[in-house]
């Protein structure tokens, strides 16, 4: 068994009502670039039981890949236009990927 | 753009006193039969602010395979080996994959 110890991310976001779709969008429109930065899985998806939180989940090469990808210039506009759109309640786990699918 | 509409699972547990390691074992020796059911991620990961909670992060093609996938003979066993390590804590929630990198 390949003992895998790549690093995880899980966090959420609520955003201002009706403004759910557009910050999908944004941060879903830079996903191809996420590759080279050392990104193997980047997962947007919306709750399904709300129609304002977006849970975001993550799976990169190192933990120094993923805070180095929030350095870049295309991630940190992403954010600007991202956060007037947000309310400013959000959650985030930390994690060490042992294994599974796709990672 | 494509709208990907696939569906997605996170869920965490905690693991009693010394077990995290033996339900990690559990959870990721069955991945390889996943793709056949219509997953397209499965992370299993640690959280790495304590010693006994797990998350799991899940892609499915849609919310119907990933039901079925929790009759599959394998899983239930699987289930069945990992329910007394744990402590009954969990948490879940149910998206809409909107977008991303590998998903």
């Amino acid at each position: 068994m390949i003992v895998r110890m790549s690093y995880g991310y899980i966090g959420s976001m609520k955003t201002r009502d009706g403004h759910r779709e557009e910050v999908v969008d944004i941060l879903t429109s830079g996903a191809d670039g996420l590759r080279a930065a050392g990104c193997v899985v980047y997962a947007v998806g919306v709750a399904q039981d709300d129609d304002v939180t977006i849970w975001v989940s993550e799976v990169w090469e190192s933990r120094e890949k993923h805070h180095a990808s929030l350095t870049l210039p295309e991630t940190r506009a992403a954010i600007a236009r991202a956060m007037p759109l947000l309310t400013g309640e959000f959650t985030s786990q930390e994690l060490t990927i042992r294994g599974g699918l796709g990672v």
